[in-house]
């Protein structure tokens, strides 16, 4: 397959890369390219990538960026950073993505944990992360040409939870869950919320 | 108690009335009062409401439109309009109003089971239910002073139902979907999602 991954060089994309890589083409696309420069935040910037990019059988984005702070402190321009980024950034990606997904192809979105499961400063991530899964359900029933929609849904992933000096407890290494995006482009599965400790052995 | 209901001439809003006048004083806010005039959509609005309605001991919320259209119609001013008013409109009744809140009070939302079963034409709809739903539980956890937060998803209501045209099943009666937002504002849960179904009677 012709895999565009939005977010590439992040700590999921890098994991999805080596993951998809093997058997399929990878074109790596995120603010830092390799492959393509986009800003999801900027839908000028998504349109003219899949401008660019021509037709492909899969959209993976593990992009998008949203606000941690404690309730008090979220001003009015933390929500709209955190909805113009990783919400609509993904949002659009469906929108003026689908024209370029080849029959029967699929796309992917990333949401998270925090929205099912919030902790003290979330409040504007666990919305995001819900209102994607939300749209990735309702997207999915819309899609044409027989195109699935999925939403993976990362719980803490090992490195960054090193990165940032947290207990590693209840995180998963960035290689099992980019499996969790392998099975949304290789499986049959539309309308899907996949959460990677469902596919990951037990401990 | 005091309770301020926003939304309050709508279908819910005039069911919830009904529900809380008895035994509470119920200030009525919406686009056309009757107490208050407020435009949830406008965040300047809903911070002059509070200056004016002073302390309360609940905050409930039956107000905010979304788009409903297909996916290819849903354009990028339909995704626009439904963050900035069913959405942000409610987070701000948090944001804006938790310090007009009596400690141990509550703050009520409205999200609608379409986050959960979305139908044909719904994205932006469900999109803005499931945000409403994960920027509830998270804020519960960071609401101050014994203060509640929760969401109730109302399923379809019989009398919308009626209004439209659509059959009546799996509608509940606006009467029994107050009988949620009752829960929310006398129980003591909090960072609940509320379904008025699991509170009816079966039929």
């Amino acid at each position: 397959m012709r895999i565009l991954l939005i977010g590439a060089t992040g700590t999921i994309g890098d994991a999805v890369t080596a993951a998809l890589a093997g058997r399929h083409q990878v074109i790596r696309a995120g603010r830092r390219g390799p492959d393509e420069p986009v800003d999801i935040a900027d839908p000028a910037s998504v349109r003219a990538l899949f401008g660019r990019v021509g037709r492909v059988d899969a959209i993976v984005s593990a992009a998008g960026s949203a606000a941690f702070k404690p309730l008090p402190e979220l001003g009015d321009e933390d929500f709209a950073f955190s909805l113009e980024n990783k919400l609509m950034g993904q949002v659009n990606l469906v929108r003026y993505g689908l024209d370029s997904v080849a029959d029967g192809g699929s796309i992917t979105l990333t949401s998270g944990v925090l929205a099912q499961r919030p902790e003290a400063g979330t409040a504007a991530i666990s919305l995001v992360n819900a209102a994607l899964e939300g749209f990735g359900r309702a997207a999915a029933l819309e899609a044409p040409r027989g195109i699935r929609v999925n939403v993976v849904s990362p719980p803490w992933v090992t490195e960054t939870l090193a990165a940032i000096g947290r207990p590693l407890d209840g995180g998963l290494p960035a290689e099992v869950v980019a499996q969790a995006y392998v099975r949304s482009v290789e499986g049959n599965g539309t309308g899907r919320i996949i959460s990677p400790e469902r596919l990951a052995p037990a401990a």
